[in-house]
Protein backbone atom coordinates (compact mmCIF):
# COMPACT_ATOMS: atom_id res chain seq x y z
CA UNK A 1 0.00 0.00 0.00
CA UNK A 2 2.23 2.96 -1.20
CA UNK A 3 -0.05 5.57 -0.67
CA UNK A 4 -0.43 4.55 3.22
CA UNK A 5 3.28 4.65 3.73
CA UNK A 6 3.20 8.49 1.58
CA UNK A 7 0.61 9.33 3.85
CA UNK A 8 2.38 8.19 6.95
CA UNK A 9 6.11 9.42 5.81
CA UNK A 10 4.44 13.53 4.77
CA UNK A 11 2.67 13.44 8.42
CA UNK A 12 6.22 12.30 9.49
CA UNK A 13 8.11 14.94 7.67
CA UNK A 14 5.03 17.38 9.23
CA UNK A 15 6.25 16.41 12.58
CA UNK A 16 9.65 16.97 12.33
CA UNK A 17 8.64 20.33 10.85
CA UNK A 18 6.53 20.96 14.06
CA UNK A 19 9.65 19.97 16.35
CA UNK A 20 11.53 22.46 14.74
CA UNK A 21 9.17 25.69 15.03
CA UNK A 22 9.07 24.34 19.08
CA UNK A 23 12.77 24.03 19.31
CA UNK A 24 12.91 28.12 18.13
CA UNK A 25 10.01 29.64 19.08
CA UNK A 26 8.09 27.71 21.95
CA UNK A 27 4.88 25.67 21.66
CA UNK A 28 2.57 28.65 22.98
CA UNK A 29 2.21 30.58 19.85
CA UNK A 30 2.71 27.58 17.36
CA UNK A 31 -0.11 27.46 14.66
CA UNK A 32 -0.74 25.25 12.30
CA UNK A 33 0.47 28.17 9.49
CA UNK A 34 3.85 28.26 11.32
CA UNK A 35 3.86 24.23 10.98
CA UNK A 36 2.73 24.30 7.65
CA UNK A 37 5.10 26.70 6.26
CA UNK A 38 8.54 25.16 8.03
CA UNK A 39 7.29 21.81 6.44
CA UNK A 40 6.90 23.82 3.05
CA UNK A 41 3.18 23.22 2.18
CA UNK A 42 0.10 25.04 1.90
CA UNK A 43 -2.28 25.00 5.09
CA UNK A 44 -4.92 23.32 3.24
CA UNK A 45 -2.65 20.47 2.71
CA UNK A 46 -1.27 20.28 5.80
CA UNK A 47 -5.17 20.46 7.28
CA UNK A 48 -5.78 17.32 4.49
CA UNK A 49 -3.18 15.25 7.04
CA UNK A 50 -4.52 16.75 10.73
CA UNK A 51 -8.11 18.22 11.05
CA UNK A 52 -6.76 20.42 14.32
CA UNK A 53 -3.58 21.64 16.24
CA UNK A 54 -4.42 18.91 19.10
CA UNK A 55 -4.61 16.40 16.18
CA UNK A 56 -1.14 17.36 15.05
CA UNK A 57 0.04 18.13 18.44
CA UNK A 58 -0.42 14.51 19.31
CA UNK A 59 0.73 13.22 16.18
CA UNK A 60 3.86 14.79 16.94
CA UNK A 61 4.24 13.54 19.91
CA UNK A 62 3.77 9.95 19.41
CA UNK A 63 6.75 10.28 16.62
CA UNK A 64 8.70 11.72 19.52
CA UNK A 65 7.98 8.79 21.96
CA UNK A 66 9.10 6.27 19.01
CA UNK A 67 11.99 8.27 17.99
CA UNK A 68 13.57 8.12 21.57
CA UNK A 69 12.29 4.73 21.67
CA UNK A 70 14.39 4.42 18.59
CA UNK A 71 17.39 6.42 19.71
CA UNK A 72 17.60 4.14 23.24
CA UNK A 73 17.16 0.84 20.67
CA UNK A 74 20.13 2.16 18.83
CA UNK A 75 21.91 2.70 22.04
CA UNK A 76 21.31 -0.53 23.56
CA UNK A 77 22.12 -2.58 20.24
CA UNK A 78 25.86 -0.92 20.68
CA UNK A 79 26.50 -2.59 23.69
CA UNK A 80 28.46 -5.06 24.29
CA UNK A 81 26.57 -8.98 24.62
CA UNK A 82 25.02 -9.16 27.16
CA UNK A 83 24.40 -6.07 28.23
CA UNK A 84 25.19 -4.78 31.96
CA UNK A 85 21.84 -3.40 33.21
CA UNK A 86 23.73 -0.91 34.60
CA UNK A 87 24.36 0.70 30.81
CA UNK A 88 20.66 -0.05 30.05
CA UNK A 89 19.24 1.93 32.33
CA UNK A 90 22.19 4.14 32.19
CA UNK A 91 20.85 4.75 28.10
CA UNK A 92 17.18 4.98 29.19
CA UNK A 93 17.96 7.62 31.46
CA UNK A 94 20.35 10.14 29.22
CA UNK A 95 18.11 9.70 26.71
CA UNK A 96 15.09 11.63 28.04
CA UNK A 97 17.43 14.13 29.28
CA UNK A 98 18.07 17.45 26.70
CA UNK A 99 21.70 16.33 26.08
CA UNK A 100 21.66 16.68 22.23
CA UNK A 101 19.18 18.57 19.29
CA UNK A 102 16.71 15.64 19.15
CA UNK A 103 16.54 15.04 22.77
CA UNK A 104 16.49 18.40 23.11
CA UNK A 105 12.82 19.35 20.92
CA UNK A 106 11.12 15.85 22.01
CA UNK A 107 11.81 17.09 25.65
CA UNK A 108 10.34 20.36 24.78
CA UNK A 109 7.44 19.06 23.10
CA UNK A 110 7.01 16.86 26.18
CA UNK A 111 6.87 19.63 28.35
CA UNK A 112 4.66 21.67 26.78
CA UNK A 113 2.72 18.67 26.22
CA UNK A 114 2.21 18.00 29.72
CA UNK A 115 1.70 21.13 30.34
CA UNK A 116 -1.49 21.36 27.70
CA UNK A 117 -2.34 17.96 29.15
CA UNK A 118 -3.39 19.42 32.60
CA UNK A 119 -6.80 20.63 30.94
CA UNK A 120 -7.23 18.05 28.84
CA UNK A 121 -8.52 14.39 29.31
CA UNK A 122 -7.99 13.08 26.19
CA UNK A 123 -4.21 14.47 25.80
CA UNK A 124 -3.92 13.50 29.51
CA UNK A 125 -4.35 9.64 29.01
CA UNK A 126 -2.40 9.65 26.11
CA UNK A 127 0.60 11.25 28.21
CA UNK A 128 -0.18 9.25 30.79
CA UNK A 129 -0.09 6.02 28.63
CA UNK A 130 3.03 6.95 27.02
CA UNK A 131 4.50 7.78 30.03
CA UNK A 132 3.48 4.53 31.69
CA UNK A 133 4.47 2.26 29.13
CA UNK A 134 8.20 3.89 29.42
CA UNK A 135 8.10 2.82 33.28
CA UNK A 136 7.15 -0.36 32.68
CA UNK A 137 9.98 -0.85 30.79
CA UNK A 138 12.82 1.05 33.41
CA UNK A 139 10.54 -1.40 36.16
CA UNK A 140 11.31 -4.30 34.33
CA UNK A 141 14.77 -3.38 33.86
CA UNK A 142 15.39 -3.18 37.41
CA UNK A 143 13.33 -6.31 38.53
CA UNK A 144 15.54 -8.38 36.48
CA UNK A 145 18.98 -7.03 37.66
CA UNK A 146 17.74 -7.78 41.12
CA UNK A 147 16.78 -10.93 40.43
CA UNK A 148 20.01 -11.28 38.64
CA UNK A 149 22.03 -9.98 41.84
CA UNK A 150 23.10 -6.88 39.93
CA UNK A 151 21.30 -4.96 42.63
CA UNK A 152 20.79 -6.27 46.16
CA UNK A 153 17.50 -8.31 46.71
CA UNK A 154 16.52 -5.89 49.72
CA UNK A 155 15.51 -2.87 47.04
CA UNK A 156 11.95 -2.44 45.91
CA UNK A 157 11.71 -2.16 42.37
CA UNK A 158 9.10 0.18 42.33
CA UNK A 159 10.38 2.90 44.03
CA UNK A 160 13.54 2.45 42.37
CA UNK A 161 11.97 2.79 39.42
CA UNK A 162 10.21 5.77 40.64
CA UNK A 163 13.07 7.23 41.68
CA UNK A 164 15.27 6.39 38.35
CA UNK A 165 12.25 8.13 36.33
CA UNK A 166 12.15 10.95 38.91
CA UNK A 167 15.84 12.09 37.91
CA UNK A 168 14.53 13.46 35.04
CA UNK A 169 13.72 16.43 36.84
CA UNK A 170 17.85 17.34 35.51
CA UNK A 171 15.62 18.39 32.79
CA UNK A 172 14.34 21.94 34.15
CA UNK A 173 18.26 22.29 35.57
CA UNK A 174 19.70 21.66 32.08
CA UNK A 175 17.06 23.84 30.51
CA UNK A 176 17.83 26.87 32.95
CA UNK A 177 21.98 25.84 32.75
CA UNK A 178 21.25 25.50 36.66
CA UNK A 179 23.73 22.46 35.80
CA UNK A 180 26.04 21.68 32.74
CA UNK A 181 25.54 18.41 31.08
CA UNK A 182 28.81 16.86 31.98
CA UNK A 183 27.51 18.09 35.81
CA UNK A 184 24.32 16.07 35.07
CA UNK A 185 25.78 13.21 33.41
CA UNK A 186 28.19 12.86 36.25
CA UNK A 187 25.46 12.63 39.08
CA UNK A 188 23.26 10.15 37.20
CA UNK A 189 26.91 7.94 37.14
CA UNK A 190 26.78 8.00 40.52
CA UNK A 191 23.78 7.52 41.03
CA UNK A 192 24.04 4.43 39.19
CA UNK A 193 27.00 3.31 40.87
CA UNK A 194 25.15 3.58 44.09
CA UNK A 195 21.87 1.13 42.82
CA UNK A 196 23.98 -1.32 41.28
CA UNK A 197 26.42 -1.49 44.58
CA UNK A 198 26.17 -5.14 46.03
CA UNK A 199 27.62 -7.08 48.58
CA UNK A 200 28.46 -10.08 45.97
CA UNK A 201 26.72 -11.34 42.83
CA UNK A 202 27.70 -10.68 39.52
CA UNK A 203 27.36 -6.47 39.61
CA UNK A 204 30.81 -6.89 41.79
CA UNK A 205 32.85 -8.14 38.99
CA UNK B 1 3.89 55.07 52.70
CA UNK B 2 -0.01 53.44 52.41
CA UNK B 3 -0.35 53.87 48.55
CA UNK B 4 2.56 51.88 48.11
CA UNK B 5 1.66 49.07 50.29
CA UNK B 6 -1.93 48.99 48.37
CA UNK B 7 0.02 49.29 45.21
CA UNK B 8 1.76 46.20 46.17
CA UNK B 9 -1.28 44.06 47.43
CA UNK B 10 -3.10 45.07 44.49
CA UNK B 11 -0.32 43.45 42.72
CA UNK B 12 -0.40 40.12 44.93
CA UNK B 13 -4.17 39.74 44.38
CA UNK B 14 -3.78 40.11 40.62
CA UNK B 15 -0.65 37.39 40.75
CA UNK B 16 -3.27 35.28 42.84
CA UNK B 17 -6.10 35.33 40.05
CA UNK B 18 -3.90 34.29 37.68
CA UNK B 19 -2.50 31.34 39.69
CA UNK B 20 -6.47 30.13 39.62
CA UNK B 21 -6.68 30.90 35.79
CA UNK B 22 -3.48 29.52 35.28
CA UNK B 23 -4.42 26.11 37.66
CA UNK B 24 -8.40 26.27 36.01
CA UNK B 25 -7.17 26.53 32.38
CA UNK B 26 -3.63 26.39 31.86
CA UNK B 27 -0.99 29.55 30.81
CA UNK B 28 -0.76 29.31 27.32
CA UNK B 29 -4.65 30.44 26.69
CA UNK B 30 -3.82 32.81 29.20
CA UNK B 31 -4.58 36.69 28.55
CA UNK B 32 -4.44 39.60 30.67
CA UNK B 33 -8.37 39.60 30.29
CA UNK B 34 -8.54 36.87 31.49
CA UNK B 35 -6.65 37.48 34.78
CA UNK B 36 -8.67 41.25 34.84
CA UNK B 37 -11.79 39.46 35.24
CA UNK B 38 -10.68 36.50 37.58
CA UNK B 39 -9.36 39.48 39.74
CA UNK B 40 -12.54 41.37 39.87
CA UNK B 41 -11.38 44.35 38.21
CA UNK B 42 -10.99 46.16 34.54
CA UNK B 43 -8.52 45.35 31.78
CA UNK B 44 -7.36 49.31 32.34
CA UNK B 45 -6.95 48.79 36.02
CA UNK B 46 -5.04 45.86 35.64
CA UNK B 47 -2.87 47.65 32.49
CA UNK B 48 -1.89 50.30 35.08
CA UNK B 49 -0.17 47.93 37.29
CA UNK B 50 1.33 45.68 34.19
CA UNK B 51 2.34 47.50 30.97
CA UNK B 52 2.24 43.45 29.46
CA UNK B 53 1.21 39.95 29.63
CA UNK B 54 5.02 39.21 30.24
CA UNK B 55 5.37 41.64 32.67
CA UNK B 56 2.21 39.93 34.84
CA UNK B 57 3.81 36.07 33.87
CA UNK B 58 7.11 37.85 35.87
CA UNK B 59 5.44 39.35 38.96
CA UNK B 60 3.11 36.34 39.52
CA UNK B 61 6.38 34.10 39.32
CA UNK B 62 8.46 36.19 41.26
CA UNK B 63 5.70 36.05 43.94
CA UNK B 64 5.14 32.49 43.66
CA UNK B 65 8.87 31.91 44.41
CA UNK B 66 8.15 34.07 47.31
CA UNK B 67 5.34 32.38 48.54
CA UNK B 68 7.19 29.09 48.11
CA UNK B 69 9.72 30.20 50.39
CA UNK B 70 7.66 31.43 53.17
CA UNK B 71 5.82 28.11 53.08
CA UNK B 72 9.42 26.34 53.59
CA UNK B 73 9.92 28.93 55.91
CA UNK B 74 6.76 28.14 58.25
CA UNK B 75 7.05 24.75 57.38
CA UNK B 76 10.92 24.87 58.93
CA UNK B 77 9.63 26.83 61.92
CA UNK B 78 7.22 23.69 63.14
CA UNK B 79 10.28 21.76 63.32
CA UNK B 80 11.81 20.88 66.75
CA UNK B 81 14.87 22.86 67.58
CA UNK B 82 17.60 22.06 66.46
CA UNK B 83 15.85 21.12 63.25
CA UNK B 84 17.68 17.66 61.66
CA UNK B 85 19.06 18.30 58.50
CA UNK B 86 17.73 15.50 56.89
CA UNK B 87 14.03 17.30 58.05
CA UNK B 88 15.50 20.76 56.73
CA UNK B 89 15.63 18.88 52.88
CA UNK B 90 12.68 17.18 52.95
CA UNK B 91 10.85 20.23 53.60
CA UNK B 92 12.34 22.27 50.96
CA UNK B 93 11.67 19.34 48.82
CA UNK B 94 8.45 18.24 49.34
CA UNK B 95 7.38 21.65 49.28
CA UNK B 96 8.47 22.03 45.34
CA UNK B 97 6.62 18.99 44.57
CA UNK B 98 2.59 19.29 43.28
CA UNK B 99 1.34 17.82 46.31
CA UNK B 100 -1.26 20.16 47.34
CA UNK B 101 -2.99 23.23 45.84
CA UNK B 102 -0.97 26.13 46.38
CA UNK B 103 2.46 23.91 44.98
CA UNK B 104 0.42 22.78 42.43
CA UNK B 105 -0.56 26.28 40.80
CA UNK B 106 3.09 27.20 41.19
CA UNK B 107 4.55 24.16 40.40
CA UNK B 108 2.54 24.36 37.01
CA UNK B 109 2.87 28.48 36.27
CA UNK B 110 6.79 27.10 36.71
CA UNK B 111 6.79 25.20 34.29
CA UNK B 112 4.98 27.32 31.63
CA UNK B 113 7.51 29.98 32.48
CA UNK B 114 10.11 27.65 32.05
CA UNK B 115 9.26 26.60 28.77
CA UNK B 116 8.50 30.34 27.88
CA UNK B 117 12.01 31.28 29.20
CA UNK B 118 13.88 28.63 26.34
CA UNK B 119 12.44 31.43 24.19
CA UNK B 120 13.80 34.98 26.00
CA UNK B 121 16.73 35.90 27.12
CA UNK B 122 15.70 38.02 30.13
CA UNK B 123 12.55 35.48 31.28
CA UNK B 124 15.65 33.28 30.98
CA UNK B 125 17.88 35.19 33.09
CA UNK B 126 15.49 35.98 35.86
CA UNK B 127 14.28 32.09 35.79
CA UNK B 128 17.76 30.92 36.35
CA UNK B 129 18.81 33.32 39.20
CA UNK B 130 15.57 32.17 41.12
CA UNK B 131 16.19 28.32 40.18
CA UNK B 132 20.18 29.29 41.84
CA UNK B 133 19.19 30.81 44.66
CA UNK B 134 17.26 27.59 45.66
CA UNK B 135 20.01 25.63 44.81
CA UNK B 136 22.38 27.53 47.04
CA UNK B 137 19.77 27.37 49.90
CA UNK B 138 19.99 23.12 49.42
CA UNK B 139 23.39 23.16 48.89
CA UNK B 140 24.43 25.10 52.21
CA UNK B 141 22.44 22.74 54.17
CA UNK B 142 24.11 19.78 52.32
CA UNK B 143 27.27 21.01 53.12
CA UNK B 144 26.80 22.21 57.31
CA UNK B 145 25.03 18.20 57.18
CA UNK B 146 28.46 16.73 55.84
CA UNK B 147 30.46 19.05 58.06
CA UNK B 148 28.49 17.95 60.95
CA UNK B 149 28.90 14.50 60.52
CA UNK B 150 24.93 13.55 59.85
CA UNK B 151 26.03 12.91 55.76
CA UNK B 152 29.19 10.91 55.16
CA UNK B 153 32.40 13.02 54.43
CA UNK B 154 32.97 11.35 50.93
CA UNK B 155 30.24 12.60 49.84
CA UNK B 156 30.32 15.51 47.34
CA UNK B 157 27.93 18.66 48.46
CA UNK B 158 27.59 19.72 44.58
CA UNK B 159 26.82 16.15 42.92
CA UNK B 160 24.21 15.71 46.46
CA UNK B 161 22.74 19.33 45.97
CA UNK B 162 22.47 18.49 41.67
CA UNK B 163 20.51 14.77 42.74
CA UNK B 164 18.27 16.27 45.69
CA UNK B 165 17.06 18.95 43.16
CA UNK B 166 16.79 16.36 40.32
CA UNK B 167 14.52 14.55 42.65
CA UNK B 168 11.63 17.19 41.21
CA UNK B 169 10.86 15.08 38.22
CA UNK B 170 8.27 13.75 40.53
CA UNK B 171 6.47 16.49 39.33
CA UNK B 172 5.50 15.11 35.89
CA UNK B 173 5.02 11.91 37.43
CA UNK B 174 2.76 13.50 39.83
CA UNK B 175 0.39 15.39 37.34
CA UNK B 176 0.11 12.42 34.62
CA UNK B 177 -0.77 10.19 37.65
CA UNK B 178 1.99 7.70 36.66
CA UNK B 179 2.97 7.81 40.88
CA UNK B 180 0.51 8.38 43.80
CA UNK B 181 1.44 11.08 45.99
CA UNK B 182 1.78 8.62 48.79
CA UNK B 183 4.99 6.74 45.96
CA UNK B 184 6.61 10.15 45.58
CA UNK B 185 7.20 10.49 49.22
CA UNK B 186 8.19 7.30 49.87
CA UNK B 187 10.66 7.06 47.86
CA UNK B 188 11.67 10.70 48.52
CA UNK B 189 11.50 9.37 52.49
CA UNK B 190 14.68 6.38 51.33
CA UNK B 191 16.14 8.73 48.77
CA UNK B 192 16.76 10.71 51.85
CA UNK B 193 17.05 7.58 54.13
CA UNK B 194 20.83 6.58 52.33
CA UNK B 195 21.71 10.13 51.88
CA UNK B 196 21.87 10.35 55.75
CA UNK B 197 23.50 6.69 56.27
CA UNK B 198 26.18 7.11 58.24
CA UNK B 199 28.63 4.68 60.15
CA UNK B 200 28.78 7.08 63.07
CA UNK B 201 27.87 10.65 63.97
CA UNK B 202 25.11 12.77 64.89
CA UNK B 203 23.49 10.77 61.92
CA UNK B 204 23.44 7.42 63.42
CA UNK B 205 21.17 8.38 67.05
Amino acid sequence: MPKQVDHRQRRETIARALWRVVEQQGVRHLTMRDVAQEAGISLGQLQHYFRSRAAMLSFAMDFAGEQTALRVGRALAELPEPPHPRQVLRVMLVELLPLHADARAQSRMSAAYVLEALHDEELHARARDGLLQGRAMVEQVVRQAIADGYIEPDRDPVLETNLLLALTGFTTLLELDAVTPAAALEAVERYLDRLFETEDGPGRD
